[in-house]
């Protein structure tokens, strides 16, 4: 999950000097700095970049933009022609200062701590690029989908050769692990999710690990319940993260014998603190890390989180050993 | 699911009249009127009365509002202290109406068709009442929950105590069959799901079984992935009702023999419509209705269905046979 945000007072300072989310991300000198606070304050394992999966619809030509506390906008899609708008070709140049930031990135940080970079999974980028934000039920996006699907699935292949070219650089340009974020893919019956959300990334892993068979990728398969099953055995990925409502003991059962799984601390633990933030760090360690697995909330932190809080859970999840 | 709503013409002349939603809820005429609309119309083989999930609140003392386009509002609850403003006393008399309604419904209905009551579990009604309305992290009802379990518990035993007796009471005025909606209960981990939403469930069903132990009684713990199985094997209910999301093979395999199960067709194919509705349809009928099922919505319905769409579901439901 991003690790630099709101709870942190060095990150408020950085954005409080007046630029804007989207600048921060595209301005190497700010999205370094920003990676870099969290690990400064507590010396974590991996670094993920600073960024947002909305710079891949950017860096095509669409207009996005932040509102602060509304939440992403973007001009939104709705007709098979407006794809036409969009510019794959300039893409790699629009994303130039991404890969910038992850070159300062791996000549900056620590040697042992590992760089990861990102990028959303098809559905949940086109999801934002039809609905022009956020959205409670997704009705326009599914709906098209529903309706045309052979016109949606000319948006998700655009999708699929984006995010396979946007991560293969990330890679070349110092990424040592690769997420897919896919946050929405728990709106779907069964087969839609198939074509809509695990096809998709299958052959996105596959492209990648085409050209980059050792890069490690994790998928966050966001809220999708029984299914993530399917994700671990058909995903093609090293690696699952799992939402803050799987089960552990489903998980290590049905998952843990077939990728690492990363999760699922409810980051609202990380509000409230105290004996419940330690037994929920304790349960998910007890059932998981006696095997390959990455300590990770189930979903994004949020503003309100305490900076003591996550302190106490890092020190907890770097004493845990299995048996004690 | 509700039956009634904005996609039906009749439903928006009655609402037009200039009566807010709550008003429609309490008053007996409207209630009766728009509840029996979709039954008229489609000839149904059950009718879920006219209300919402948030008259208990209201009943309760709770300032509630529901803003068109918006959504319901609620003077939320912050405090321990705050609970001291809630009225279960009064709950009765003010639920009057929805009795009323009912009564008057058993007369009205034809016999064949079973007239449905419902409320919202505890944990969904709770996440209103102290959000203050629908939320996207649901962060102050859970930071609560997790920084002072035995506060919360004080307001979720209330609802178990009022919605237990609300439901009697449904029983006793002529609901033949009811449902119990956990709308939001797919945002917790197990722990706290078990906590806050099964276990509450499990003792209303306890105590309605135990005034009337043939009443069938639907639970829809929506979002739940992996747990429906929890809640198939635990709840005490009769049926449950799948959402969307969960597939087809595995509810067979893993929740059909324990339960009746209800669901699951996507909202938004009544939007789409055509073949991609019927293979919808069908995938659902073929995987689970050899076998006692009710077919229905994995969701609300929502405004931009259509009511033709409507009508061909109901047909196709209809001609179906097992082997067909």
């Amino acid at each position: 999950m991003r690790q630099a945000g709101r709870y942190l007072p060095e990150y408020r300072e950085t954005r409080a000097r007046g630029r804007d989310f989207l600048d921060v991300c595209l301005t190497p000198d700010l999205a370094v700095e920003v990676t870099l606070q969290p690990i400064r304050r507590y010396g974590l394992d991996g670094a993920i970049m600073f960024s947002d999966i909305l710079i891949v619809p950017h860096a095509l030509g669409q207009k996005v933009w932040f509102e602060e506390g509304a939440g992403p906008k973007l001009e939104p899609l709705r007709l098979i022609e407006d794809l036409k708008q969009l510019s794959p070709g300039a893409m790699a140049q629009a994303l130039e200062p991404v890969y910038e930031t992850l070159r300062r990135l791996r000549r900056e940080l620590p040697r042992e701590v590992t760089l990861i970079g990102f990028a959303g999974a098809p559905w949940t980028v086109a999801s934002y690029m039809v609905e022009g934000g956020t959205s409670k039920d997704f009705a326009l996006a599914k709906t098209w989908a529903y309706r045309a699907p052979e016109e949606f699935a000319r948006l998700i292949d655009l999708l699929v050769d984006a995010t396979a070219d946007y991560l293969i650089a990330q890679v070349e340009a110092g990424a040592e692990a690769l997420q897919i974020f896919d946050s929405w893919a728990g709106v779907w019956p069964e087969d839609e999710l198939r074509r809509w959300c695990l096809e998709p990334i299958k052959e996105i892993v596959r492209r990648v690990k085409n050209r980059h068979p050792d890069i490690p990728i994790i998928v966050f398969p966001r809220g999708v319940g029984i299914m993530y099953e399917a994700f671990a055995n058909e995903a093609g990925a090293d690696a699952l993260s799992l939402d803050t409502t799987v089960p552990l003991s489903w998980a290590r059962e049905h998952l843990q014998d077939k990728v690492v799984l990363q999760g699922n601390l409810d980051p609202l633990l990380l509000v409230a603190g105290g004996e419940k933030q330690r037994q929920g760090t304790r349960v998910i360690l007890d059932a998981l890390a006696d095997r390959p697995f990455i300590f990770n909330l189930g979903h994004g932190i949020t503003p309100q989180a305490s900076t003591d809080h996550v302190a106490e859970l890092i020190e907890q999840v770097r004493a845990w050993r299995p048996g004690s």
